[in-house]
């Protein structure tokens, strides 16, 4: 009994798209989680009605508490859940009368914790959701995050933008680091998924969902485990086939796996190698770390595709790039890209435009003078010429602001992003930049932002690059073994 | 004709701790290297006499500019030459008259030229200095750091603390970001050095000095290309047999090697392989790119040696903590490290500290409850039983400041800083923090630079804690098997 793609869609509407939201568990006058959560809600403007319930009434900010489900005047969509497990039950038999669509528990202390009662309860707790016919996000997770309607990630307070990076994480925790790295990073979000033990709905699940959402382009996914290796395997291999799927599995190790069974109560001891060879044959990019996930999703965001041909490494810009032309190329060669030599025309246009002294040109290329860029040399024509070459298919540059701002003014700094910005207007090969984290940080995040708005895609280092280049790489190459015959 | 270790810190004394510098190629109105150099000497409060030098004289800053070496009053140690490259021997001949003791040359274009020009006056730099008895630094280069004796790197405003760890750089853009990466990062500098092309004394010779160097307590090394393997090795050996040597060679792959030669002229393209294995022969540590070597600086600057028994993961420390104890154990089994089961004692102890729901409470120790660290909670007790437990010798924790602070009040953030400083008063064994970058990057830097004080070292993600780990872990067990008879 497959749905269709419309019937998918639509019974997944009310957990991103919920047109009211109940938070049970908002004591009047009280500081906790549910409290939080309400407060959050009106303060980032979620479109719909927000209903705080509580047994024992009262009011909160200007609003009444609901003593129960029940008692609320309209309908209820999604219902947020932050009560002790004991009282859960009786809950969804609430949820059940009320017809809501989508009950999230916050609530932990279910199989995760390794008594029978926690057992049982997920047994009781998913019995009453068949019968309700309602969905149920976790028990032990934040739910549902979407940009779009102004649904926050928990009682987070910045939503970001809206955008086209779907994430989905078994953990709470790794799911509010990434929300956070997307407001930071500029990686913006379609929507995102924290699903916890995931006793009904579970990472399949979302990432069926993901892979038909056109809203989403691009996927994340952090994973424990999985009920069913079998259908995971096929979704991710449907998924694969249509958008970027990137894929960091939790618990590949022994240590790592017993964590999980005390996080999520996941079954995460399958080897490690047999997830890694599944990973590989069905298309999905296997990441390592939360950076190389978010590194990963934030370069599929900017570049679509990408021949893997050749790339120029460009250092210098504003700073003595010599060290750093050696090193990113020993970085990008170790990880199996290619850095073609320009050609003879390029190199004798660089050496006309540039200089000999002090400069590299070949590839890598160091435009460095020492102390900046002196005022007569056309930088911009400079990289125009590098990103014509032929051999050439992305560029790789880096600048180190913090260093850069200690010996020379703002303006420097200011005029080569302009230039970098000016030439992704004139030319479609993607740019790729390494800003490094250091002294005037405030300066980086505006230049991050501005270079990000020009779909350039920012990394605090050159390995970090080079690395979520390799992916992008990776995952180009699958899509043209797809494409031929 | 070997030195004695005092005659060779007589020689390097005026290299480090000059009493006096000439800056030549100073124009009066100027706004060249020369002169934003001089400036920075003033800014920065370098103890000893400054003069500017230019042929054209005149007056900068108000000092007198000095035509030339020869009329300058006083005596002069060390000299900085920023002027064309055909115009550097003349100057080498009133080095000799002046009797000066140190010749560094920002100016380039010489061997790295490849052209015949280039290396022909390297030849009679050489010749000069030998004539003169004074040493030369570069040429191509920044010259030596000294935060102690207030000698600047180079015309960067930011001169650091002065502390323990020495670095020598054949490059001097990365010599200028291990600075800046020391002013961020609190990691303190008892000297450092960017050499170029080293046509005189090279990363040997400095590797020679900071081993016999009191002040030196950690050697970092980011090297191209050496002259004379074989003394390079039994240097390093020395070196490894003192203190703890980091490595980090450039120009590993034929793109890298190449761009080496055109940098500093260095002949780097020895196989890769060899230089791994003579650097894992001599107990030396090999890393693979700025981040690891800034890292592992700061990791041997705060703890000096770890037996390498257990280490301890915690988190939860105010947000969510199960899956980034997944990942964290992962990345440390991973890369060999062991996080072996608490005593039955210590569960205990913590279960009745933390509370069994949403925590989990064996290793990796997550002490989450959600919402952060209820009131009622005794973290500091719990923190401080998990240090007690036998098989824990090194705890590693971290806190998403961003995270947290974007659904909890500061104080919560303050609070598990002020204890994790407090527990570090209290035990003598070591503690290593995660603070990922993100939001609120200004509170931090701030708590960085707090726990640094208490000899807590501070890395923005916990694959590069690892790493930094495994490579303390690595040099402790060579320092041991040398012990053993």
């Amino acid at each position: 009994m497959t749905k269709s793609p419309e019937e998918l869609l639509q019974e997944f509407e009310p957990i991103f798209y919920p047109r009211s939201i109940a938070v049970v568990g908002v004591p009047q006058f009280g500081q906790k989680m549910g409290n939080a959560w309400v407060k959050d809600l009106a303060e980032v403007n979620f479109s719909g009605a927000i209903y705080p319930v509580d047994r024992r009434g009262g009011e909160f900010l200007g609003s009444k508490i609901y003593p129960n489900l029940m008692s609320i005047p309209g309908t209820v969509d999604y219902v947020i859940v932050i009560i002790p497990r004991e009282a859960t039950p009786d809950l969804l038999d609430e949820c059940i009368a009320k017809r809501v669509k989508v009950v999230q528990f916050y609530t932990a202390g279910f199989s995760e914790m390794g008594d029978s009662l926690g057992n049982e309860l997920e047994k009781v707790l998913t019995r009453k959701a068949q019968q309700g016919g309602f969905h149920i996000l976790g028990p032990n997770c934040i739910g549902a995050y979407c940009p779009e309607s102004r649904v926050p990630y928990g009682p987070m307070v910045s939503v970001g933008e809206n955008g086209s990076v779907g994430f989905i994480s078994q953990s709470g925790g790794i799911g509010g680091k990434l929300v956070e790295i997307g407001v930071t990073r500029n990686i913006n979000y379609s929507k995102g998924i924290s699903f916890g033990n995931g006793i009904d709905l579970e990472g399949i699940d979302f990432l069926e969902y993901m892979t038909i959402d056109q809203k989403t382009s691009v996927i994340g996914a952090y994973l424990e485990g999985t009920r069913d290796g079998r259908r995971l395997f096929e979704t991710m291999k449907n998924a694969a086939k249509v958008k970027p799927l990137i894929v960091w599995k939790g618990g590949k190790t022994e240590v790592g796996a017993t964590a999980a069974k005390s996080h999520t109560g996941a079954l995460a001891n399958s080897s490690a190698d047999i997830w890694s060879a599944a990973l590989k044959q069905v298309g999905a990019i296997e990441v390592h770390s939360l950076e190389e996930l978010a590194d990963s999703m934030l370069i599929f965001q900017h570049i679509k595709r990408w021949q893997g041909k050749g790339i120029a490494i460009i250092t210098g810009l504003g700073e003595g790039g010599g060290g750093a032309s050696v090193a990113a190329s020993d970085i990008c060669i170790g990880l199996g890209l290619s850095i073609p030599p320009l050609s003879s025309s390029t190199k004798q246009n660089l050496g006309d435009l540039v200089g000999q002294r002090g400069s590299i040109l070949h590839n890598p290329v160091d435009v460095g003078q020492g102390g900046g860029i002196p005022p007569h040399i056309d930088i911009q024509e400079a990289i125009e010429s590098i990103f014509a070459d032929p051999a050439i298919d992305l560029v790789l540059t880096q600048q180190n602001v913090g260093v850069v701002l200690s010996h020379q003014p703002a303006e420097q700094v200011e005029k080569i992003m302009n230039v970098l910005v000016k030439v992704m207007t004139k030319q479609s090969k993607p740019l790729v930049m390494v800003l490094p984290h250091g002294l005037h940080e405030t300066e980086r995040l505006r230049i991050e932002h501005k270079l990000s708005q020009s779909s350039i895609p920012v990394f605090p280092t050159m390995e970090r690059a080079a690395k979520a280049i390799a992916n992008l790489s990776r995952y180009s190459r699958f899509q043209a073994s797809m494409e031929s015959p």
